[in-house]
This record gives C-alpha cells, structure tokens and sequence, in this order.
C-alpha cells in the first residue's frame, strides 16, 4: 500500500491536533502541516493571560507541558511531521489532489499534493467600517503578534487609557488584562449587554462587577471613528458623539471563518461563512477535511448550523478529523451544545446550552426558566456566591440551559450543566443527583440541585417567581406592589434596594401579619438576600389567604440595578 | 380536614431538612422535632475544619449563612417548627401511633402523638472490642461535644502524638486536622488501603501525599490495645506488638445506624443494620418514614443495599421525607452511585460510581479500565495535577466509576464524572462533550475527556496499557522488561523510577532504534511522565515490528512505589 500523504493547512489548535492524531494512527504516512504565522501549536486561548502578566514567559504559550518549543523541529524530531511554517496555501487543485504552496520568506511557489487535505484555517477578526483602523495604537488579539505587540505596551507602562470595541469573550478577557497593567479600560459594546451567551441580567451582574474593577463599560453604543494625531490614535468616538481618549483600542467584535481558500476551491460554504463539514469533519470533497474556526458546526439542541471558534472544540475536531484522514471515516463530532466560560476579574461566567433569549429568537414556548442565587461552600469554608439560570423544557422537565456568574466555583456548575444537558438529565433526576460533597468543595445540597429544587417548586405551582426584570419594569412604570424584604435588620442597614420595600424579618411575619394589605388580593413581591426567606414568607402568605404572591428570584443577590446602599 | 402531626426524631441533617420541607408544603401542620442532643441543624461534616483551625468561630457550624443559631427558637420563629432538644425517644407505639419522650433535663416521660413520623436517627461511630476505649484521651469526631473536645486539645497545645484508628473518611480529614494542630500523627488502618472507596494505586498516591505532610500512615495493621497510665493513654500497641506513643487516639472506624428504635417498633431492619425503606423513603410502616444515616439505600448501580451515611444524600432524603409525609407519596429519592470527595492537605481526593474493586467483588468481567495522569489547566495557568481512573463497561461503554485524586481540581472532574454517570454516558460521548473550557478553568482538551479519549484507544487495541502495579509485581518478581522512559534527560536527572529503564527520549527513539532488543517479540514498557510520549515511544515501536509493547498507564506522576529519586 501506497505511502499515505496527508496535508494539514494551518498549525494552531485543530491543525496541530489533526496532525499529531494521524501521525498516532498511521505511523507511515506523510504527514505535512503547512502554517502561515512563524508559530506552531500556540495556545491563544492564553493570550490575555500574558498580556495581563499572568504569566511572563512567553515560551510558555507555544511549549509542551515539559517546556519543549513546539516548533517545526519539535514536530520533526517527535513525530515525524514536517511543518513549514511562513508558507501560505494559495490554492487547492482537486483534480490533481495539489495545494498551491507560496513560501513568505523566499517568495517561492511550488505544488504538494495529498491524498487528503486538512483545512484548519482559523479565523480572522471582523473589522468594521471605521475610519482610522489604521492608525498607530489599533490592534486586535488573535495572533502571537498582536499578543507581543500589546505585552509591550503593557510592559512599557506608556498607554494611560485604552477602548475596547467589543464586549464578547475576547473583548471581556482583553479588559481585564489591560485593566489589571494599569491601563484605563473603557469597553464599549453595540449591543444593549456585553457577552451574549448570557441572559441580559446575568450580563449585568457580570458588567457591574467590571465597572467595579475600575473599567468603564458602556453598552447600546458603537464606536463611530477611531480619530488620530500624526498617525497616533487619541480617541475613540462614539455614536451619540462622545469622545473616549485612548492610545490603544483592540478590536474585538467578533471573529469570521477564512473560508476562502476552500471556497476558491469549490467546496461548499455555509450561510455563515464557514466550511460546511458532515459529522466526520469531511468537506464536500470527500478528500478535504476541515476543522476549527474555519468550519460551522450542528448546534446538537437546535439542530442549526452556528460558529463556535472555540479552542476546545477546535482541538476535538481536529482530533476526528485527523483521525479519518488517516483512517476511513469512522470518528464523529456530533456538534455543540455553546458552552462557554470565561474569568473576569474575581468573577467567573460562563454557560451551557440554551439561554432564553436563543430560545424567545427559535420561536420556543414551552420552557420555564429560574433564577437562584447562593453559595459555592459552606459558609464557614469562605464559600462564594454563584448566581445562576436554569432553563428547561416544561414537556419532560429536561434540562436545556444552564448560565452561572459569580465569584464562586461556577466551573464546577457548567462542567455538571454541560453533562446533564449532554446526557438530557431532566431536573428531577438532578434533585436528587448523587454529587461530590464535602465543606471544602460544595455546600451539602449543591448549588446545582438546589436551583432545581426551586424548578421543582416551580413546576409545582409552590414557587411562584417573578425575575428581577419584571420587578424593575414595574418599579419603573410606577406600579406599586407591596415589597417584602424578609431579612434581619442589620442586613437592611448593610445592604437594600429601595424600591419602597417594607422590612418584615421572616422570624416576625406571623406576628406582623396585620401590616400586610388588607386587600387579600394585592400584589405581594417578597425577597430576602437570596430569596429563600422570600419563599417562606410567600408560603406563609398565601397560606394566610393572599392570592397575588411572588418571589422575586435570586434576590438582592441576583438584583442587578441600581440600589439604594 | 385535621391538623397532620408530623414528628421528626433526629434534627441533624435529615431531620431538620425533612421539618423544614414539610413545612413549606404544609403550613398548617404541627411539625415536632425530637433531638437528643443539645444542638440543632449541626453541619457535621464541617467538625473536622473546626477542630484543624480553618474557621475559629463555633457557631458557624450551627449557623445560618447570615449567622443566626438555628437552635429551638429559631425553629420556632422562621418555621413554627417545636424543636424539643435534650430529648430522647425511647419507644414507638405503632398501635397507637404516638412517640414515648424522656426529657435528659428533667428525666420526665411523655407522649407525642404523630400522623407521620419520620426517624432520622444517625449513626453511631463503631467502637471495636478494644482494651483502654474508657482512657482520657480516647474520642470519636462524630458529634459537637467530639468537636469540641479536640478542639479544645488543639488550642491548648499539650498533646503533642496522637493516633487515628481507621483511614476512611474521617480518619483522613480528622488526620489533617491535627497535624495541621501540630500535632504528631499516626493513621492506623487494618486494611491493605486507606480511603476504601478508592483502588489500590489511587489511596497509595494519596497515601503518600499524606506522609509527604509529616502525618505517619501505618496500612495492614490494626491497633490491639490502648495503654494508659493512670487513666490516661499513653501509647497505642498495634498488633505487630509495635507501640505508638500518643496522648490522643481518635476512633474512626466507621459508623453503623442507629436503628434500635426502629427495630424495636418492628420496622423491617436489612442486613447492613439499617432501617429498610422504599423510593418514598418510607419504612415497613407506611406512616413511618426514615432518612440519613440510619437507612439502608439502593446502589442505583448495582441494585443492592448500601449504607452511604454521607451528609449530602442525608439531606436529599430528608427532603423526600418531608414532601412525602407532608402531603402524599409523591418524590422519590433514587439511591447512590456512591459519590464521595475530600480533601486532604494539598490533594484532593474523591470517586463516583463503582471502583475496580467493587466490580471484581461483584464478579463483574465485561469492564475496562485505564489510569490517566494530567493538569487540571495549562501550564501557564499554574495547572496541578490530577491522576484519575476510570472503568467502563466493555459492552457497552459507559461509564461505571471515575476515581481522581491529585493537587488539581478534582471537584469539576468528580462532578462531571457523576453526571456522566448518572446520565449513562458512553465514552464516546464524553470523548467530545463541549466543557467549559478557558485558561482559568482547564486545558484544551480537558481531563476527563482525555481520559476518555486513552480509553478509545485502548479499546481500539492502539493503546496497550500495563498499570503501575502490575509492572511493579513483574519487577518484584524478577521478571526483566525492556523499559523506555520517553522522557528529556534534565526530567530523567531530577525524578526516576529506578527499575531499570532506558532513557531514549522521544525525539531521538527513530535514530536510536538500534539500541532496542533484537527480538522483536520481547516483553517493551513504555512510559513518562504522564505516558503521553510513552503512547507515541510504543506506537512507533509497534510500526517497526515489535509484538509486546505496553504502555505504563498514567507514567511516573501514577507510580505509587518507590522511586530511585
């Protein structure tokens, strides 16, 4: 049998991955990445990380964990694949089964042909019709170079104050960064909430939190001109006029598939821009894969094509399609479920499946969501709040989405959402769910199963919730429902909304019911820090023959307006 | 319709969780809960960090997260809940339906008539048939009078050698505890292991970490008689007649349920000496319900009765009782898969599902299982280490158990691991599970995934693995494998195993292929670190013809014996 010949085009995540997954699965063949960037196998997930000093030695982000350079000799001497890196594919034959190679250093161009084709060309920023992109301090973060070129400002302590465009992933992790080197960070974002796999009141809480760090966000506003002295940028103007003075904006709204090689090529491209692949990674040519950023991928619930230009995803489709490139199509990626997560600061966010505004755009009706605030830990173990969002199909109570920002261990609770999405777990098998508990971890009921308690009581018509929003939204339309906050007093002093609540301590309610309307039929809102003193009261309440009675979910703690202290 | 009487006997985990579900559900019951001791809602599980300095206020263990005292008149107050503490309940009149109460304060006897009753009676700590159990200085850590004992001995800082009876659960945390004290300890434990949930390898690693803290860890033996000096102890003598000088020795061999009271009512008690019940949580008697320690559950996995006295499922079935005895049978509590976490000084050490072991007891051949070593997060990212196993059913494939022990963070593995479990997920399907993934919170590919993904491969027959243990019975017994360490000299300088390995690095094995055995049909053992480049070591062994090549599972960070350096 003929020597297999097996061409990767691009070295990052699903490039490099694909290459070393063949080269374990046939020891013979001829295994080539070709790789546009001097890099190989960067870890650009961790980019934000050395330009916020994390971490200071920049090796670390292109080294094995043993601190090996993963460069075109480390792929050479390890596993037998020749890597050649500044050459960029200019074209792909598929009669002849030839890529068109042009080597940027030499200025040569010359054919390698291939019995199979990887295509792992990533994804470049989206670029907006601005005026003064190209001015001196305009950058994006999503090679090594930009990694280099804003770790030097941030080493060289010249910038005073910096403008993201952009409040996704990218643009939240760059905040941070830039915020944690001393630079002023506004951050600013065209829609009306930054990171949109969120609901917009976790987004809040999480947007509250950065401002708490010091960095300004604005939302509902784009960017209209970027503006220069000399070539220099001083300024970032925004649509309604203001000027934000900046020596540096990083453009991060968002990404798009290099799909160009393979549309130049015939293959078939999908309504996003993305290569459009079957479950075995496999192009419309069955000899051409594609894997990565370049690709559109099945959202598993939704069963619609989306881009996910994740680092995770990119390295396990890489992993298939390497596999079957060296093979006969027999690994499969069955798609995305959309988790995400990210650090911010001292908060972590993240989520995992359905939000409920990708199911309101999908025309879903028949779903409940909660909200829940609580702790990660025991509080006597320094436990951190986790306030979180549960979305589920009321039909058969499956879990459809999970999102949690906080302080606290939201990774744990996105890795458990994640597998029981996965595993399409309804809310009662989780409520009683056998998980690892001890002080130093979790609390004795978790706060995964506890927000499913809560669904529970939901479903059950026990629970009858209104979110924050809605609160808000009466508050704002100048209705006036009786609020009750059912904490301590010393809690009240430390901390309340000021929404013209009344302060009724849960220990006191049956004595103070006489100060509650008299009209059994009012509307009652009742809360407490977290809302579960508002349940009781609720409870009680209605056992006392008021019919018009809600919990407000999650509480103060997942309130995220304006309060009064 | 008539007031229910709902009575509880027991308020620790089970019992105070199952009150206060009744409650919500009926806010017109009379609901009593019987405690024998003085304190109420005790968060037990917290006892050991109390006593090991974590947090200096008592209180917090009785607390609730804003610091109210859930005692007697908190009860009442949020809950209308009578809580009758320093109260035992001596019998239990089915006939009649009512409780006998002996008042410990005033010695008085009464009677409390129940609609329901729900016995959440605890366990109790096993004191083994041992001379010098009435020494000063012997103790259990079991109740908040044991807290406060070894607290006491902790801030005093007389005792300066203690030793611990048993390395389960609370033998290992109370071990940390008091060597964080400054206490001398010594952990004595009758079986081959400690932490029984664990396999062989994975309690030696963890094993090792401890006595890596200084603590002594003494396996295989048992303690034969406790010595004291007037009254006092002075020494435990083990059964090897060796004799271990200490000035506090804390039983912790277990507990067993009590289930005297039930019994004596004549509710059906199983073979393990716990209350029977069924999915309600129900006893023999159907207006008898029993929750927490002092009930046998159902493995859900292998359908068999267990005692699981954990404090999470204590709570979980509370709330089935509660909800049930309150209204009508309607919740279910399903069983265990057995899940359990702790920490012990750095590491982090837990198990969902079953073990090999437990598989082998249970006849069980049709598994697999493979032990995979990695981070937790990029190495820029600080990441620590995890060792982790994992058994899957061959028929199948899906996951059976996952045990993980390491630095790293084992809690987001055993969480994962228990939903996948729960959710009957095969490998395949963990093998591209979208996790959260981001730099703060993992590595690319995730570890749990990449153990799955070892596990593919050994199905596939591409990954030939060996354990650690079974090399270590082939060294021990003379026999002479062809080992290769895969790894970088300046590794091999700093750590080894010693066992007569060959050093050929990965990079240089295809120039050095010479210095291999000239039969190709001799026994070859790869390894490394991790056993990453050891896989690719006996891949390209393999393609050059040789027959017998393993892979050391999980490398030198899963090796469990000793090691030249």
């Amino acid at each position: 049998m003929a020597t297999r010949k097996i061409v990767i085009v691009g070295g990052s995540a699903a490039g490099a991955k694909a290459a070393a997954r063949a080269r374990r699965l046939d020891q013979q063949a001829e295994i080539t990445i070709i790789q546009k960037d001097p890099d190989l196998s960067m870890a650009a997930c961790g980019y934000p990380y050395y330009v916020g000093g994390f971490f200071n030695d920049r090796n670390l982000l292109l080294a094995t964990p043993t601190g090996v350079t993963r460069n075109a000799g480390f792929f050479h001497k390890t596993k037998r694949i020749t890597a050649l890196v500044e050459t960029e594919v200019t074209a792909i034959d598929r009669q002849k089964k030839a890529i068109v190679l042009h080597d940027l250093k030499t200025d040569a161009t010359s054919e390698l042909a291939y019995d199979k084709l990887i295509l792992c060309t990533g994804a470049r920023t989206n670029r907006p019709p601005l005026p003064g992109l190209e001015l001196d301090g305009v950058t994006t973060l999503l090679s090594m170079q930009d990694t280099d070129y804003l770790r030097t400002i941030r080493d060289a302590q010249q910038v005073q104050e910096a403008v993201i465009i952009g409040g996704g992933l990218i643009g939240v992790e760059t905040c941070e960064a830039l915020q944690l080197s001393g630079i002023q960070v506004t951050m600013v974002e065209f829609q009306d909430q930054i990171l949109p796999f969120l609901d917009w009141e976790l987004a809040k809480l999480t947007e509250n939190h950065i401002a708490g760090k010091g960095a300004q966000v604005i939302t509902g506003q784009g960017v209209q001109e970027l503006r220069g002295t000399d070539g220099k940028l001083v300024a970032a103007i925004l649509q309604d006029g203001r000027e934000i003075p900046c020596q540096l904006a990083v453009l991060a709204v968002g990404v798009r598939p290099n799909s160009e090689l393979a549309g130049a090529a015939g293959l078939a491209i999908g309504s996003l821009g993305g290569i459009l692949i079957n479950e075995y990674m496999q192009t419309s040519d069955p000899d051409i894969y594609a894997a990565g950023d370049c690709v559109e991928i099945r959202n598993i619930q939704t069963g619609r094509n989306v881009l996910a230009p994740m680092g995770d995803l990119a390295n396990l489709q890489g992993r298939v399609a390497g596999e079957n490139a060296a093979s006969e199509n027999r690994a499969t990626f069955p798609g995305t479920i959309q988790t995400g997560i990210c650090k911010v600061f001292d908060f972590n966010v993240g989520a995992s499946g359905l939000s409920e505004k990708t199911a309101k755009a999908m025309g879903m009706t028949d779903y409940e969501t909660v909200i829940n605030a609580g702790s990660d830990k025991p509080g006597f173990m320094g436990g951190k709040l986790l306030v979180s969002k549960m979305l589920i199909d009321k039909a058969d109570k499956t879990i459809l989405g999970y999102q949690c920002v906080g302080p606290g261990d939201v990774s744990r609770q996105l890795a458990m959402a994640a597998m029981a999405i996965q595993g399409k777990l309804s809310i009662d098998a989780v409520a009683n769910a056998d998980l690892p508990y001890a002080p130093p971890f979790s609390p004795a009921i978790d706060h995964f199963i506890a927000t499913a308690h809560i669904m529970q009581n939901k479903l059950a018509g026990r629970f009858k919730g209104i979110s924050s929003m809605n609160v808000w939204q009466k508050h704002q339309a100048g209705e006036r429902p009786f609020f009750i906050d059912g904490r301590g007093p010393d809690e009240y002093e430390q901390l309340r909304l000021g929404i013209g609540e009344k302060l009724i301590p849960l220990g006191t309610l049956r004595e103070r019911l006489g100060e509650l309307p008299e009209d059994k039929n009012q509307e009652i809102i009742c809360f407490c820090k977290i809302s579960l003193r508002g349940y009781e009261t609720a409870l009680i309440l209605t056992a006392h023959g008021y019919t018009n009675v809600r919990v407000m979910e999650g509480g103060i703690m997942a309130w995220p307006f304006a309060r009064e202290k």
